[in-house]
């Protein structure tokens, strides 16, 4: 039988790997797209390939995209990650690894690849619960590109094709997503989350806390190596 | 007085050239935005850059990405770009030089630009008359995405400013856009709309088909040079 197509959008981090092993499981011809934008942790990169190799994509790519050109983000230009805020902190506001539009312009460009190789399911790992100041990650957010895709492409105007948004992790916590994952057997040591990029995880970035809450919070052990606190 | 500001999507094109000279007349400040994004004629790019130098923009920036990596489309693959195709037919049907959700990342990084340098207003060229074929520049299309774009952002969610799409050209034909550039003292010397980027237009793509139909229903002459046909 002829499967069905899915593009996902694969960051390397804990959430996109537990969105690809979700769509995995309901059985699509996977398609992963990830993007080198300049963030200031490659390994994330690197990592994306490692979990698309891992689940043995049909097809993984990897777009280039200078969003350091448009600067306004700890994550792309040259702030301080932030390091050791609370967790209350990290819900509440937006934080400054926030990057301009990120979400936008992924979804775009995983909406030519849907488009051109006939998938009309895009995949994304963006949870509304650990992320909920990230304008971007709410699901106010993803029905209204939903729509404006449905009336963007060809694919849909012409073909009678209709594009779905599949966001899995919206409403899991971290420690949800980490069972989740570990129930379909997602490899989290392939996975990369901290901001910082060294060769071990910094463990106090907001993301590497986030992390470590998450596996803690489900009883877990996280298999990727931390620098001694 | 301080001036607001405004990006405006800058192809290189005869449109987007009187987008801009539109904004200009509305006394914002001008930051352009171009993409060199594997498009066959190359030569729309430096068109762009020459637009902007004219206009004296406050920044033009040139964003390189490669859609060709999606394939798709005759302006970034190998399809022959289709010549003396009939007006009718080129305003009837999705032509093989639409680019797969084209005008959706280009919006996207529009957006990221916009929000990061404080503009609220973002022009683009497109209209929906001459190219009624593209779903990407359909009023409803354009509305859809401002509604996106403002549910995306920390500018709009948290900030209190709203973005606003301005397509001047929406509803003008090509003569009535060319008019209203000849009235704006639009150099349209400099602008470049032929697909197939030699060193002179082929006046016989639909592109050059729809340039020259548009000067002469304005009963204006095209100052670009073309091949003897």
């Amino acid at each position: 039988m002829m499967k069905n197509k899915a593009v996902v959008l694969l960051s390397g981090g804990l959430d996109s790997a537990t969105a690809l092993a979700i769509a995995y499981a309901e059985e699509y011809e996977l398609h992963t797209l990830s993007f080198d934008y300049g963030q200031r942790h490659q390994r994330e990169v690197e990592a994306a390939l490692a979990v698309a190799r891992h689940y043995d994509v049909q097809e993984q790519k990897t777009i280039t995209i200078d969003l350091r050109a448009f600067g306004g983000s700890a994550l792309t230009a040259d702030f301080e990650v932030p390091h050791a805020t609370s967790l209350e902190k990290i819900s509440q506001e937006i934080p400054i690894t926030y990057v301009p539009a990120r979400n936008t312009i992924f979804l775009s460009f995983a909406l030519a690849y849907a488009e051109v190789i006939g998938a009309n399911d895009i995949y994304l790992g963006i949870n509304a619960i650990d992320y909920s100041g990230y304008p971007d990650c709410r699901p106010e957010y993803l029905e209204a590109y939903e729509r404006m895709a449905n009336l963007a492409t060809k694919a849909t105007t012409q073909d009678g094709r209709k594009f779905h948004l599949h966001a899995p992790l919206l409403r899991m916590n971290k420690a949800d997503i980490i069972r989740k994952g570990m129930e379909l057997g997602v490899p989290y040591g392939l996975t990369w989350s901290c901001y910082e990029g060294k060769d071990l995880a910094c463990g106090t970035c907001d993301s590497c806390l986030l992390r470590l809450n998450g596996f803690k919070e489900a009883g877990l052990k996280d298999p990727i190596g931390y620098l001694p606190q």
